[in-house]
């Protein structure tokens, strides 16, 4: 169905542009100007000046002793895998993803939550490596940063004044995340309006607008939970019963060297198509992530070996761009792969 | 194919609202609150208190020797046509469109245009009615309102502060409007967002947003033009040569009763299915009229047989949404109509 593809490229030629880079704004945007030129074009920006100089989490959370002593009498909730990829799409078997079978035998992944002391949590996400059997990433998104971690509330702004003005409403959910270099989050959308600032280290951003929505390649995959054995640190994970489908991006941008060619058959739409916006956000800066993009990220910790950010959700307007994104979607196109590697196209229409 | 029926349904049931009715407010709206409640979301909206009530031309413009000596020494298009319906569908043999023979024998009719001194051209509208065989109508849109209407500008403002601050920009073109109740305009959409701002007497518009493309049965028609002949008080249409073919909406709203069932079984995507949006803009008031709505005008004068508007054109964006049209647009949707009154659907894709 070439008008999809035609869709990919006009939203690019007339409103993204063609360069995989989101446009960099030196200082925060007014907020009628951040209203009119990418929320309403439902277009990112990063403000890459200014965003969060003047927030003291940003000189105070490179200091573990200050973030130990704020939250010596909290509790908070740590997701335990055995790779770093919570929420992502492994095999039933259990085994790492990167043996690649047909999708059939993979499964939604949930990591393990645990609530442990503050200390005990930075204490497990610091001695995250491969050697150490698991992956810990404090990522709960349920508003925790206005809940578990509320002592560090005062290191921040509570929500971004240039967007709530923009917005009309105030963060619906206020989180924080802390992880390492292992830690990374499949492609996904969320439902929200995101301003996602990063205080220590970096996150790296691919995004792709809500018009590539069949280049993700989404299905429905049964939901599985992790749980972790102390005692012999291993893994259990089991598909949930009775069994949940949850529809979930089958796209890793990243697939090991020797899956790459299996991966690029698989999913031609996402490696032949248009190059998705990259994006580094470094600390002090805050990315504004538009309703319903798909995103991935990955992150670089700082010279603490911790990567730190805090994302303000503010409630999306489900308006004539959703109907329109509903009304693409509902329209099936997937090239089918068959084991000869030839293709064909499917189309429900 | 029904998901575009679902598209028509979704984003009424989300945005746009199941009434016909347009929202309407008290008083201007502040910028960020325009912006962000309707032109991002593409929804109409009727400013109807306080909008134009300080303009002068709220009661100079029902004197017309103010208005004869204000422009006494301007000459100004008159748009002549036998019935009212300027740039419309109409048999190719020259008759008026009620005979409804099949579209092929239509073309697209564009009036005949003559610039004469003021007075004479307010003369001519008042004077058009179904005896005079011919209806002249004042509706040049390129800009006339601060070119050919100069004089009259101090009696507006001359754009509307709180839309061009919210859209960053000055209005593209001002143009004025002066009919009687024999002018109407045929459904078709602009590539403006468009504030209507009507002076005397009322337009009755009839409003159908963009997701609704397939409704209007737009076609290829063939471009005419009328020339009134003086002496005889007769129009002779001809088709341009070379012949040159117009993309235009194929449904009269209004069909005269013996036509109505013909044209229902011509366009049922329109007459089956949701109703358009109605609304009835009174002196002192503004439409918010949204870019690429497809929308019918008709009108009523006031106690003085005019009715006056001045429209502010202002530069849209080309975005996301625009692209989801040109995607929507480029499906083929169409039950076909055949003489023995069945139907089956023809579908692109």
């Amino acid at each position: 169905m070439k008008q999809i593809e035609s869709l990919w490229q006009e939203v690019r030629d007339l409103s993204l542009g063609n360069a995989t880079a989101v446009r960099r704004l030196d200082s925060p945007p007014a907020p009628l100007e951040f209203l009119r030129d990418f929320v309403s074009l439902n277009k990112p920006c990063l403000i890459s000046g200014a965003a969060t100089a003047h927030w003291p989490a940003a000189a105070l959370w490179r200091d573990r002793a200050h973030l130990t002593r704020a939250l010596s009498s909290s509790s908070v909730t740590v997701h335990l895998t055995p790779n770093g990829r919570a929420d992502s799409l492994v095999p039933i078997d259990g085994g790492s993803a990167s043996s690649s079978p047909p999708p059939s035998a993979l499964c939604f992944a949930s990591a393990h939550a645990q609530r442990v002391p503050f200390a005990e949590a930075l204490e497990m996400i610091s001695r995250s490596s491969r050697e150490s059997n698991f992956v810990a990433y404090a990522q709960q998104q349920n508003d925790c940063f206005r809940s578990e971690y509320g002592p560090l509330a005062r290191d921040c702004d509570g929500h971004v004044p240039w967007a709530s003005e923009a917005l009309g409403s105030l963060p619906e959910a206020v989180n924080l995340w802390i992880g390492n270099h292992f830690s990374e989050t499949s492609f996904h959308k969320d439902h929200y309006e995101n301003l996602y600032a990063v205080v220590t280290g970096e996150k790296h951003f691919l995004l792709l607008p809500p018009t590539d929505v069949h280049r993700m390649y989404i299905e429905d995959y049964p939901a599985a939970q992790y749980s972790y054995i102390k005692e012999t640190g291993e893994f259990k994970l089991e598909v949930e019963e009775p069994i949940k489908y949850v529809p979930w991006c089958s796209v890793d941008p990243y697939p090991s060297p020797e899956n790459l060619e299996s991966e690029m058959a698989k999913f031609p739409l996402y490696f032949n198509g248009p190059k998705p916006f990259e994006c580094t956000v470094k600390a002090g800066e805050i990315l504004y992530l538009p309703s319903m993009w798909f995103h991935y990220v990955k992150q670089t910790p700082d010279d603490t070996g911790l990567t730190i950010a805090v994302n303000y959700w503010y409630d999306m307007q489900f308006d004539m761009k959703y109907a329109y994104f509903n009304f693409l979607q509902s329209i099936e196109y997937q090239p089918i792969h068959d084991y000869t590697g030839t293709e064909e196209e499917s189309e429900d229409l």
